[in-house]
């Protein structure tokens, strides 16, 4: 499947890479292919063009361009940047290349001021509802942010079950990130379905509590478990 | 212990009920003791003067009165009135009744517009910490407002171990609270510690994943385990 992912940061790279692995062809996309970016805590990424070069050495279909050429390109879409600069980076992209194409928005609208991090939309609407108010025409589905890349692309590495949640208006929109992309793809086994698209909102005001579980627990690989009495 | 609480609807009720069994004194409070209350499904509850009879006649130390009343009765207090309404409970109290005492905050921020429930303290405040900064001698915990009454005085019904989180300024405060209240006479045995009472936003902003997963899976009777890779 071609599959375009808006954004060419760690989570971009990283899921961008599974995706390859699993025979995918896929291109991420920046303002500036040729600039090398940092992570959160000071990494410096290939630039997108080294790791489209990288990847397309060992023979996989990698890519890189503008946001406008990953949206074109992919028959799925997916939204890895900053969530503060999802619907700016998405403004660049015309919409008829958005239309009919599950969007799929795993950024979390994180801003940082000195030690606190806080939420750039929240309660009354999220990024994801955001997105699909800008393009009726997506089908937008929520997903995956409540995890770092790594629990992501490899959920097992828990060493126990845990559940993702899935978003979105369009149920078969819905159906496809649970049953293809979280299960089959990445290998998630509990998928957890939310309904309509103001979930989205749910999902990303979980992320405060993520960031103080980090500082807690001392790591970011985490994940929960929903328990129901029987 | 004689354990003050502020509110009289189902939580405060349930848990008074709870902490009497366990052989403590427990003042619960409104504004008026004789009217009876419906839950948030519709159940009229008893008067807080009948709850207290009623308590009385097993011969348990079950008291109310008015917020005054519970806050100078307690050596321990707790909030479990509607979170929107928190701040204005107590302003009935002398701040003299708080000083130095433990001041357990149950409470969320929850207001409900037709079927739309948002917070109405969010992302860089929370109920707790309106109360800390109102309150400040006082020794404010966050705790059990991610989980229905039904869970808070019974976690081993959910049939599997799950975590309760606090937060507070005081770290003798939030021991106590981890130690005693949620661990020895609650039956908790994961309880995690977030920290500073900041970390209240986030425990707050859990509500509304909280509120979907309960749609999602038909039962208040749930929680969350933390699971974190080896």
């Amino acid at each position: 499947m071609r599959i375009g992912i808006i954004g060419s940061g760690f989570v971009a790279q990283t899921l961008g890479g599974k995706l390859l692995e699993l025979g995918h062809d896929v291109t991420i996309s920046s303002r500036d292919t040729g600039r090398r970016a940092k992570t959160g805590w000071g990494t410096e990424l290939p630039s997108p063009e080294d790791w489209a070069r990288e990847h397309a050495q060992r023979g996989r279909g990698a890519g890189c361009g503008s946001f406008a050429d990953a949206a074109t390109f992919g028959e799925v879409l997916i939204i890895a940047t900053a969530g503060a600069h999802s619907l700016e980076a998405l403004a660049s992209v015309d919409a008829s290349a958005l239309t009919g194409k599950t969007v799929v928005d795993l950024s979390n609208p994180l801003q940082r001021s000195g030690t606190v991090t806080t939420l750039s939309v929240v309660n009354t609407t999220s990024v994801a509802e955001e997105i699909q108010a800008a393009y009726p025409e997506a089908r937008v589905v929520k997903t995956l942010n409540t995890v770092n890349v790594a629990v992501m692309i490899d959920p097992a590495s828990l060493g126990a079950e845990t559940d993702m949640f899935v978003s979105g208006n369009d149920p078969a929109a819905r159906q496809w990130v649970s049953e293809t992309l979280l299960k089959d793809w990445l290998g998630w086994t509990s998928v957890l379905d939310l309904g309509d698209i103001t979930a989205a909102r749910a999902q990303e005001m979980y992320l405060p509590l993520w960031l103080r579980l980090l500082g807690a627990l001392g790591s970011a690989n985490i994940n929960v478990k929903v328990v129901k009495a029987a």
